[in-house]
């Protein structure tokens, strides 16, 4: 056994990991693509969360063969962020979310939390999670250039954590979580509570897979094991 | 080959396969739950969707380990009702529904529509799919004592119908459809478009699985053969 070898590192995920946003997402996305005529499926809106607003809408735009103006696309990531944020007193942190962190601070464990999401939206959901922005190295799509599925994301927060990617724990909730993390060469574990089949995350490349975090935490063994106390 | 083989008949599923509803049915149990004292997870409802308010209800209860009395549950049931009816100006039909219609309207085949929800929410979803009751024998939970996963919605169907299970097609978006329709010797076809992964659908019994009526519509001679015009 090498007995030098580092603590895993984690990075979490927020919206559908540690706090259940994902549906709010969705359906804050739902009316803005509706106004700009890109009358995408709600299930498909879905399928494309985590990915950051601005890619999302691209995505979106380039499937239904409608090119944007950079006037409609901002118009529609506004919609979002406005609707997003008026149903920001319905989300709440996911189960086992807050003793996860208070575990991992108690252990003074390497984490971050990544998030295609925006700053404004990211400070209220820490917020909800018992945290400041001091407490923990936010990283969100404001400090790269392009968000998840993008590795820069991850990369940026290894780079802040002073971590290795092969001994770093990519915890989230969608696709686009599980290929940033086989796009850096980091172990991605995925977590139901965004909404995604199980199977929809291993195919993307996830380790293991629980329903959310209060499962990972019961089975935290099978993928950092703990010391006897 | 059998020249007297009947044609198949079909039932269809109405909220996620023919009208793009359910993540509006989710939201709508959000808060209600949350109300009662049952804080499930969004994720959590989404896979239960499909199932009749009845059997959601307990279903959740049951999990949670919180039985609710008779009040409370009609309470969340009732709330439900009102939420999702509040939101039923942003349900629009999902893509390859109308045209899966008019040619099976066209074919004089034999189909049906089997729902685990209320009649009331079901008569504004049919006016947008241009059907009136008198044009489709529509049947909801309000006609069975148990709703799907329960087969009897879809023996009432079949009654209706008078068809075969063995060549009859249920088509839906949810795995509570497929396990409905194994249940009763019918052939399951799972879409997309509710939200479900495609190995959640297959796993339940669908033998083939596709993103959406439109694209049911585009891969029929997979499950019934046209005949060349």
């Amino acid at each position: 056994m090498d007995e030098t070898r580092q603590e895993p590192a984690v990075i979490f995920d927020l919206d559908g990991t540690l706090v259940d946003s994902v549906y709010q997402h969705v359906m804050a996305w739902r009316r803005p693509l509706a106004e700009i005529e890109l009358p995408f499926s709600v299930w498909q809106i879905h399928r494309r969360i985590g990915m950051s607003g601005d890619l999302l809408v691209d995505a979106v735009s380039r499937e239904v063969g409608k090119p944007l103006s950079g006037a409609e696309s901002q118009r529609a990531r506004d919609l979002h962020d406005k609707y997003f944020a008026d149903s920001m007193d319905t989300v709440s942190p996911l189960p086992g979310a807050l003793p996860l962190i208070k575990q991992l601070r108690q252990a003074d464990a390497k984490w971050t939390i990544a998030t295609s999401g925006r700053a404004a939206d990211a400070e209220p959901m820490l917020d909800m999670l018992g945290l400041g922005l001091d407490d923990v190295p936010l990283l969100t799509s404001a400090d790269v250039e392009r968000a998840k599925p993008h590795p820069q994301l991850l990369l940026a927060a290894l780079e802040r954590l002073g971590a290795n990617p092969e001994n770093t724990f990519m915890i989230g909730d969608s696709i686009w979580d599980m290929i940033a993390a086989a796009r850096c060469g980091a172990l991605g574990i995925g977590l139901l509570s965004g909404g995604y089949g199980p199977e929809e995350l291993e195919r993307a490349g996830a380790l293991r897979v629980y329903d959310d975090a209060a499962d990972m935490l019961y089975h935290l063994d099978e993928i950092a094991p703990r010391t006897r106390d």
